[in-house]
């Protein structure tokens, strides 16, 4: 275990917030911190037998010269073992564990022995392949493998303050350094990744062709050197974009290394850009769970209000691409609204790619179903599952962050931090049943004169503020409550968020959600699943007069759930009638009461139908 | 003008209504009579133009040798010039007119002498095509063709007592008897319309090789001989039909051939095939305004439930089959379901398909429109202008019925009659302002004993009857209040039936309507256009729970409008939002008044978006 972990973060101007670490933030209770030590004793173990099994790490082996046989798989599926390393690496981060850092350098060494003598490192791009190196940016992948390579190796280095990845990675980058940028081969990668980890790199190394091959990668697009088409975003440069488009998950990598570019250079043209396509995704094409990706065809978004339920794609991938975007985009504009987004996502449409058990996963995330979708083990194209890992194992890096004023907190879930700030250390703890309760108990423990920024979220109808049992008034800046105080061990900050279930309406224009309500209380967007409910869900029509009510259950490890009435038609009403009178039907239905659960927990019982989006009476 | 007007109707046991003529039946004012009068003085004139500027009358004098040229248009285009025949004929019923006669007897001589010594008629199969006859009969509508021709005869032979056209039919009838049948040929027609016209000529002539030859062509379905698809109605035999599938128009047009043979025969097989297709159209394929087909493609029927509004097809020529077919159903089943359709078709996707002005013309009848269908003055494929001015012309013939027991009034509107029953003539009026009002006032001019049967509509939620003025509580025998006395002449009865404007829902597996109401008064089911709103009609949700409000107005020739309270958004409301919370909604939102028109007039002033089925708040 290292003494200290390695921060290394921006000195930019442009960067209006400072990140706080993993190792600066313990959870230490609740549905987070069950999600990640779930992904530690389950999901990291069973992927590391499925990268086994399906042949990722032998493709390693294999490209090293140490056994024979054909490549396996998807020629990108270095990536599978890459974020699992990752994912592995911010365990060690939030809990030391020697067998795993041992289980981590055997690989490390397997990836190290599969790396060419010029750096250059693709298991698939071997032997035979060889020749067909960077001789076709648009489809294979190469500098997206690389991307997630060197996220690996900065995540190892952060965690383990070994260089043994961080080694290959530089010699990757280096070799990539030497082939592309200005003057050299011109070319991006199809599918943007890179972006984001080569401005990572620059932060670790400090190293300014990282950064100059970021920005020269998102230069290059809109050249029509990837396609030249909505798909790979190569449409138009990255500056002009003004509607989000293509292939989700490249999209929105892309705009977060265009956002990590923008933190480092101060270029308002990617911020303008930035700033047109975050209102265009959250006003036209976001499903209320935060999923992105309307479309099957092409994993992509669809036109404007184009939000089909049962068809939507929503790619686990996806969520947490807008998860990372909006996290960055923080940083750009410290708004409420981007870590509204980071929530109403991470709660939803995030959480829900992965089963409770941990080991089985969503890649599609449809807002309706008849039953038959289902959380599988592993995928031929596994991108999700070690995704989902590694971002679920690196959330106590997303809670809060800082700036020369003090201390923002972003996300409430329980946890104990030790965060460095201007010289000294800020000891804090958050006590709170959240997301189940809007009550927020924090502690300060230490003595300094900071400003605390407590989020209060977008959806919050009402809240309250106490310091120390009294009633507080604080400004409320951009969707944050700024107390500045000096503050003595054992301060107290309350603060209540009202939670009471909501009734949701869609923008009338996404057609599949007219008449159509969605339950949401708090930052958790509920669904009626067949199982919880003696009539067919397809039938209920909810009585939006009626009360919700919020009942704690012991089901699904815990989660509150929402009870309200409604109607189901007489049985065989609408099997002989096309059309009926209003009053007819009213006088023809049923009141039966229904239950709810989140969103994000359906799918983890027995099989049957789930709708988001109900239909009113 | 000929002395009287022959009738031939059946004397089969399984027809147990019989037909009140054209020439029984004078409307005398209301919406009908401006309807049957603007088709006599506008569309029947203007359409004759149409026919010579767009060479169909000029195909025929082609086909005669009498001028040079290709032969123009589809190789449908001789039914336009039939069907404009029967129309002019059914005018000649209600009111001689010399000159129309002798228009019809010039049209008809070119028609004559366009025929084959051996009988075949179709001036699109002459010359360097001939030897292409009866070769495509699933494509080349020649005996289509040749029904249209055969109906036009019949219409022409009642109106006239005239048998130029009659002796040309039956030559060409003879022609395709002498070609098709057991033994000789097999076929039937990819586009059906030829069974009915048969069983017709065989009502005119009582030659059963007519009826015999209807029989087969509906026996030869479901061979594969016309494309053993779907859309050719060719996918099973027709008694094993059990879903109304196919091309609307073929589809509707067969049910009525099918209809007119079990009448004469009595196959209780075709009967209840006939019974499951009107049970699937009318439970789970029929729009509310009658509309059939809701696919473009094929201008066919779609799934069960497949109804969309926007992109409805819904032709015209449809919902007349439809009309035709429903008519047809109650001489076998005389129930009111059957002339409760008829009614729901007639006044709304049927009158639908022609302007005010009586000279443009819907093909595609949409139940929603952004304000760019408008109506045309004619089309290539022009099917439906002489087949609505053939319909509309011979409505007088659709108001009654008789039987044994006595008189039959499906249809309230203006009129005057004088019924040949039972070897005397039974003389009745009827005065309502139907359909803007219940009220239904009828004199019996004629001292008799009979049954009246009284249509009580479907949709009536309330009714009551008076007979001379004395409220009477009559048997309800399938629909019809029946009324049995020795009618004094002068006895009156009236017949009021609630009209109060009623809000349809659609049954949830109709997509496009979930969240969405209807509005119907009577039998007329209205819209919402843009010129009578001073707010975008997209916008409007209707507030159901307030009143609906019935007032008469001048617009569009006299009709009743509705209007209702609903609510806009404020201004920009779902500009920048993708979801709202209900509350948030309802605080923004502005309550304004609405007004509503029949369906069946929209589009007869400045073009702007429509809409039947209306969002409810």
């Amino acid at each position: 275990m290292p003494d200290t972990f390695i921060i290394n973060t921006t000195n930019s101007p442009y960067s209006k917030l400072l990140p706080v670490a993993i190792s600066e933030v313990s959870f230490t209770d609740g549905l987070l911190a069950e999600r990640l030590r779930t992904i530690k004793e389950i999901t990291i173990p069973t992927q590391y037998e499925l990268l086994e099994q399906t042949q990722r790490l032998f493709n390693f082996r294999r490209a090293a010269g140490k056994t024979q046989g054909d490549y396996f798989g998807f020629f990108f599926n270095d990536t599978d073992v890459y974020k699992w390393i990752e994912a592995v690496s911010y365990t060690l981060i939030w809990e030391w564990d020697d067998d795993l850092d041992k289980l981590l350098d055997q690989v490390i060494e397997e990836i190290k022995l599969a790396q060419d003598e010029d750096g250059y490192l693709d298991t698939y791009f071997t032997f035979e392949r060889k020749k067909e190196r960077w001789t076709n940016l648009k489809d294979m992948h190469e500098l997206y493998c690389a991307g997630h390579l060197i996220q690996a190796a900065v995540a190892h280095h952060r965690a383990t303050g070994k260089t043994n990845l961080l080694e290959v990675a530089i010699k990757f980058a280096d070799h990539i350094d030497s082939v592309f940028g200005p003057g050299k081969r011109e070319g991006t990668s199809g599918h943007p990744e890179i972006e984001m980890a080569l401005v990572e790199l620059f932060l670790e190394t400090r190293d300014y062709r990282y950064l100059n091959l970021a920005k020269f990668f998102i230069d290059e697009r809109g050249k029509g050197l990837v396609g030249g088409d909505l798909y790979h975003i190569d449409h138009k440069p990255f500056r002009d974009l003004d509607e989000i488009v293509g292939h989700a998950v490249r999209s929105l990598y892309l705009n977060c290394g265009a956002t990590d570019l923008y933190l480092e250079i101060g270029d308002i043209s990617i911020l303008n850009a930035l700033e047109r396509l975050w209102r265009n995704f959250t006003e036209r094409k976001m499903y209320i769970t935060g999923g992105a990706g309307a479309r099957y065809e092409g994993e992509s978004f669809g036109e404007e209000y184009e939000l089909p339920n049962e068809t939507a794609y929503a790619e686990t991938c996806a969520a947490i691409a807008s998860f990372m975007w909006n996290y960055r985009m923080l940083f750009a504009i410290p708004e409420g609204r981007f870590a509204d987004i980071m929530e109403q996502t991470l709660y939803n449409g995030l959480l829900s790619g992965i089963s409770l058990d941990g080991m089985h996963y969503f890649y599609v995330n449809p807002l309706a179903d008849n039953g038959k979708h289902r959380r599988q083990k592993w995928f031929a194209c596994a991108c999700c599952p070690p995704n989902i890992a590694r971002l679920i194992a690196s959330l106590p890096g997303y809670v809060y962050t800082k700036s020369y004023e003090g201390i923002w907190l972003h996300l409430y879930t329980p946890n104990k931090a030790k965060i460095e700030w201007n010289n000294s250390i800020i000891e804090m703890e958050v006590k709170t049943n959240y997301p189940w309760d809007g009550e927020i108990d924090i502690t300060i423990n230490s003595d300094a004169h900071f400003s605390l920024f407590l989020r209060v979220p977008g959806w919050a109808k009402g809240y309250s503020i106490f310091v120390n049992h009294k009633d507080e008034e604080p400004q409320i800046v951009n969707g944050y409550a700024k107390i500045e105080r000096d503050w003595k061990k054992g301060d107290n900050i309350r603060i209540s968020l009202d939670m009471k279930p909501e009734i949701i309406v869609s923008n009338p224009k996404v057609k599949d959600n007219i008449g159509k309500i969605a339950v949401k209380r708090g930052p958790i967007v509920y669904c009626i699943e067949q199982i919880d409910n003696n009539f067919p869900i397809c039938d209920l029509e909810v009585d939006i007069e009626k009360d919700l009510v919020p009942i704690y259950s012991e089901i699904l490890k815990g989660v509150v759930t929402i009870k309200g009435k409604g109607y189901i038609p007489e049985k065989d009403l609408w099997k002989k009638n096309l059309y009926l009178p209003k009053k007819v039907l009213n006088s023809k239905r049923i009141e039966i009461e229904f239950t709810l659960i989140p969103y994000y927990a359906w799918a983890n019982r027995e099989q049957g139908p789930m709708q988001v989006w109900i239909r009113k009476a």
